[in-house]
């Protein structure tokens, strides 16, 4: 059986062909046009598709289905997104227009679920039933594995971890709230506090760093930290600390089996895994008397919402 | 068909007779002794549910089954207390003992989780799938209902809301960190606040309340404001802001169909119900597009935790 995985960003939508063991048998990415009418996007999809299917000599009639994973708020339920911030989408009946455009059995979930749910179904969480994956990029997305199953609340309006307030009057959100968690331990938050502190401390090596690779980037600091820059070090853990705080909380709420770490950030591995395991057991409530709670990175990669998308379906 | 429900304090253990409609037919109230053995406090139990029985002219032996509510960690799966800092116990198998000492079915859960189960099951979460039962009290207890079962995380060990840091690097917390949700919106916060305030304000008509009164309590600011007392308003705005700070960050994981608040603190009623029901709603994200979270007090009381644990062996 194949299946057809889609991740729909807000630059590009990524597609791919997957089998029934989360393998990748093609993919490419097409960019998402601002149309004005969303059936176009769908469209697009679908051509894609058919064109994958052709480049691997795959019938068409053969996709066993379609997963859609959508940037907002998606109604799994009803197949319906109830607002996309990003595709400017809202109230679209997403399921029932792509089966319509595809003659294909389709699903849909949000981004962050499909990749927590491809992570659960074939990568790092595959035989953990709790399972949190956290993806530390331009902001600080949340995909919620109970018992097996995705969770994000009453009409699919949870799972929104990022907007956890962890510092009560803190800086303000895109959300508008203030003090978010994502406002502080997403890659942005992080390059924010890179160059908070080259300001603070112009003998670090970061300046260094920062002009050798023509930019501040989310691996500034933490290639400081590592060449023994006290500055660099500074940064990295109080970064590192703010990601905790936020996994206290949720290991205090969830107490899942494993928190999974994806997004850019995820890339620095031990540097950033192994601190957090640490400060996040030691947080949480009669952690002498509860099993730990595993922190791991991510398995697939920027795959993740491509296979997780397929799984939907499977 | 009639059961038992056992609600474990620290001081005092309640325990009640009660139908398969959630009416207590017979409670009564026994010293928490502070035995060596957990099983004197169990044969205790077992008395007083025969005294009980006795009173009302009720077989001992048609009871069909005890629920009992423990405060700390319980393995609802394996009918084991992990551990109870009120009771002393670690790892006791308290289910199997309590079916020794009682020869009838038993079953355990932590107090909160029953307190939530008995709301969800008899009271004001009744018809609500998606429900979270916030206490606050001495502390800030939770229990959270999904899909209609209670969720604790792994091992039991989840569940713990009151432990949420929403002030990074705040007020010392019993539990060892800092800033947790309960160190800000449970009475005992509210009541420090109101001191604090006191101190500020020296013309406050708080003084003259507590003077009445006796003493400081979590009414104080409440009743001041009332009055149109600006220190005692402040008080409540302040204290009230941090309930919807925790409910905000549940609101944005969760999206339960309500959260039900109980506790001391949730006798004011609408004066604390309606601004928390506004505040929280619109911190919550995509708030436009989403269902509303409904803000409603507890209906069963301090016989919650009966019922609940009842309910626990229906």
């Amino acid at each position: 059986m194949i299946y057809a995985g889609v991740d729909i960003g807000g630059t590009n939508i990524k597609i791919g062909l997957v089998d029934i063991n989360g393998n990748i048998i093609a993919d490419n990415s097409i960019k998402t046009e601002p149309y004005e009418d969303y059936k176009n996007t769908l469209e697009d999809i679908v051509r894609d598709i058919k064109l994958l299917c052709n480049q691997c000599g795959i019938d068409y009639h053969d996709i066993a289905g379609i997963g859609l994973g959508v940037p907002g708020v998606v109604d799994s339920r009803t197949g319906t997104v109830s607002y996309s911030a990003n595709l400017g989408w809202r109230d679209v009946p997403i399921v029932h227009a792509l089966e319509v455009a595809s003659g294909i059995h389709s699903e849909a979930a949000n981004d962050a679920n499909c990749a927590a749910w491809g992570e659960y179904k074939f990568g790092a969480s595959k035989t953990m039933d709790n399972a949190i994956l956290i993806t530390l990029g331009t902001g600080v997305g949340s995909g919620i594995i109970i018992n097996g199953k995705l969770f994000d609340g009453v009409a699919s309006a949870g799972g929104e971890a990022g907007h956890m307030i962890i510092v009560k009057d803190g800086k303000r959100c895109n959300c508008g709230l203030k003090g978010c968690w994502e406002r502080y331990a997403s890659a942005t938050a992080l390059i924010e506090q890179t160059q908070e502190a080259m300001d603070k401390y112009p003998d670090s090596i970061m300046h260094d760093i920062v002009k050798e690779q023509g930019k501040i980037s989310g691996r500034t600091a933490f290639i400081a930290a590592e060449k023994g820059d006290r500055a660099g070090k500074e940064v990295v853990d109080a970064y590192i600390d703010y990601i905790a705080t936020g996994l206290i909380n949720l290991g205090n709420i969830f107490h899942p089996n494993a928190f999974i770490i994806g997004g850019g950030v995820s890339n620095e591995g031990p540097a950033l895994i192994n601190p957090l395991e640490g400060k996040v057991n030691s947080g949480l409530l009669a952690n002498e008397y509860n099993p730990k709670v595993r922190i791991i990175g991510a398995s697939l990669g920027n795959k993740a919402g491509i296979i997780g998308a397929a799984a939907l379906v499977m």
